[in-house]
């Protein structure tokens, strides 16, 4: 297996495109990556991108941008894990590069959530869960995760008000990222007075809705050690759970999340303290702390104290959600994973916007969920020593 | 690169299957895999499906079936090109395998079509096309391929009396296939006869809609060379085109075909007159003899010529659609791909119906197709020497 670097990233900013169709925000960002990373082909192309057939009639993504990026020729596939089909893609793109078999894969997320209405939408998502014992009784993805945070809150004696400072944190850092949706701080009082959607999760716990696109390059690591902007891939792993979340034995305990961490740990062969930041999938507030505790950082109720404290800030121990997360950045699902990435190599080579640039950052890790934990994607990048 | 067997096959009988899910389907392929291949564990999945999520109303195909499979943790992801989703999911797999990630990936293919009304599932099958540019305009799958025929006999001077015996030769050969949905022989004056269904293509042009899963287990060579089950990928390549028609400049030549055959014959060291038996997607009679031309065995009107003086039939000179084909077994779109594999281990270890047995094959090429030609996976078996 080859050393891969990530040599060029795109985006576009996170917002409800009604005037751009899927492709053209697929080739905005690939295009992007391309001139970042001076490149004029490729030989691979992996899309991430969970629901174009259900609110765009479109499969066939892979030949679709491969075609209009005018690329035509080129092996091409999409993937999907659910909201984790970014970084499920991308590490189909890693294998790809690190097998030797492609030489410059470009990986692309894409999705387009507001191509209909609401209603649509949200059933659609709720394709993630298990359709014939979840769905199929009425849940939707904000009432799965509702279930979780009922459960934990329970168990842990805690109140609504202490996930107040996650969306919060989010928010304070989209304000600098010109590519986020929510670009405005948001207070304790807004958050305590936010319309309830699925009790005890309330509007300012949920990542908005959105379309976007965000793109990588990947080449071997030997072709670009010379150059500066180059990051390298040291880890990205897969790990699983039961799809169905009354199928676990332990509710609380995230078993996708604590097999894919420990796996990337082990291939990097590092540990959590070793960790500049982390781009957590924080879609609601809860699985913010859930992925704290079972990545292996700190345990579930430290997370929920740290939070108050400016533990996660820019300039915290751990900075987390550095760009806004998808609470603040925006969640378009299939795009998701590949924003978190394209957000990491930012930061890791030093070019973030100034007020959220994590000062000399080693080590990024970024985790992407799908569903309610079934599929869990874990990358960690590292900037040159 | 390490080199990968295929150490286990499974398949379910394409039907239509009214009374089992997608995941039982899937796991049932699954299983059979496994005990044919004597394993009890993988350390990968990787799904082959198109519409699950627009028709069964579920994505996240990886983490469902690898958790009822009873493998919850393993790496797992669903990967879709269309009606070439089957073989782009193997693609994937034998990546991992290649590649040393890992050891024994499960690749399974699976699609439950009419679990609709026959209107929904022709619209999903559509989502394969540009739904901007053609489908928005009212083109269906098969009208879109009756465009290719109404050009090709027109640029030919050919009549559609002349692709009956594509048709006739699967019914043919699938008589003696449990496994296929058209266990009957079809007759020049049935063909004659059948409903047109966008002219020039008639009822007996087209494969049927159905329900099916199919599977393999991917191992390292080395760990199996001395089982005599075992066969050898020797080479699986992927092409792509436009995914519209009307973008291509030679709408007769298929140059998705033509890359991915040549890269697989170049990656394989081998050239059309060594295959043994081609399983070609025949999903319209049209679109064999355009892949025979396209993958470098005979020009389209040889093609034609041979269909009709005994060329193709098991004990001709190269024996297509060994087990029915699409036409005769039935085309389970995300499927496909993976039971034309399955058919393919089956003919070289000498294990098909005696009927249809390949006499002494060494090579086996399988090619599946998505769309109209815009993503399309070539893969070359051989047995043992």
């Amino acid at each position: 297996m080859r050393k891969v670097a990530i040599i060029g990233i795109g985006q576009v900013p996170v917002r409800e495109h009604w005037g751009k169709s899927l492709r053209e925000l697929a080739v905005d960002a690939l295009w992007q990556a391309l001139e970042d990373g001076n490149r004029n082909e490729i030989d691979g192309l992996v899309v991430g991108n969970m629901l174009s057939g259900t609110l765009s009639e479109q499969e066939h993504l892979g030949a679709l941008i491969a075609d209009f990026a005018g690329f035509p020729g080129v092996e091409a596939v999409k993937v999907e894990g659910a909201c984790a089909s970014g970084a499920a893609a991308f590490r189909q793109g890693l294998l790809a590069v690190a097998s030797g078999q492609k030489n410059c894969v470009a990986v692309v997320g894409v999705e387009k959530l507001t191509e209909r209405s609401g209603w649509h939408t949200t059933s659609a998502l709720a394709t993630a869960a298990d359709a014939d014992f979840e769905t199929s009784v009425g849940l939707t993805f904000v009432a799965l995760n509702a279930l979780v945070k009922q459960r934990f809150m329970y168990e842990h004696q805690v109140s609504k008000e202490q996930f107040a400072y996650f969306p919060m944190l989010a928010h304070q850092n989209a304000v600098h990222n010109p590519q986020a949706m929510f670009r405005k701080p948001i207070t304790i009082e807004q958050y305590l007075k936010a319309k309830m959607i699925a009790e005890p999760i309330n509007l300012l716990d949920s990542s908005p809705i959105a379309d976007g696109a965000a793109a990588v390059i990947l080449v071997p690591w030997d072709d670009v050690e010379k150059n500066s902007q180059a990051i390298e891939v040291l880890a990205c792993e897969v790990g699983t759970d039961t799809i169905a979340l009354h199928d676990r034995q332990e509710m609380l305990q995230m078993k996708g999340i604590e097999i894919s961490a420990q796996r990337a740990f082990a291939t990097a062969g590092i540990t959590p303290q070793d960790i500049s930041f982390f781009e957590p999938h924080d879609a609601f507030s809860i699985m913010t702390v859930l992925s704290l505790q079972a990545s292996g950082f700190m345990s579930a109720i430290e997370a929920l104290n740290h939070a108050r404290n400016g533990y996660f800030t820019i300039d915290g121990t751990l900075p987390i959600c550095t760009m806004g997360g998808l609470k603040g950045r925006g969640h378009p699902v299939g795009a998701t994973g590949v924003y978190q990435i394209v957000e990491a190599v930012l930061q890791l080579r030093g070019a973030a916007p100034k007020a959220i640039q994590v000062k000399n950052p080693r080590y990024g890790l970024t985790q992407n969920v799908g569903g309610t934990g079934a599929t869990v994607v874990t990358t960690i990048l590292r900037r040159k020593d």
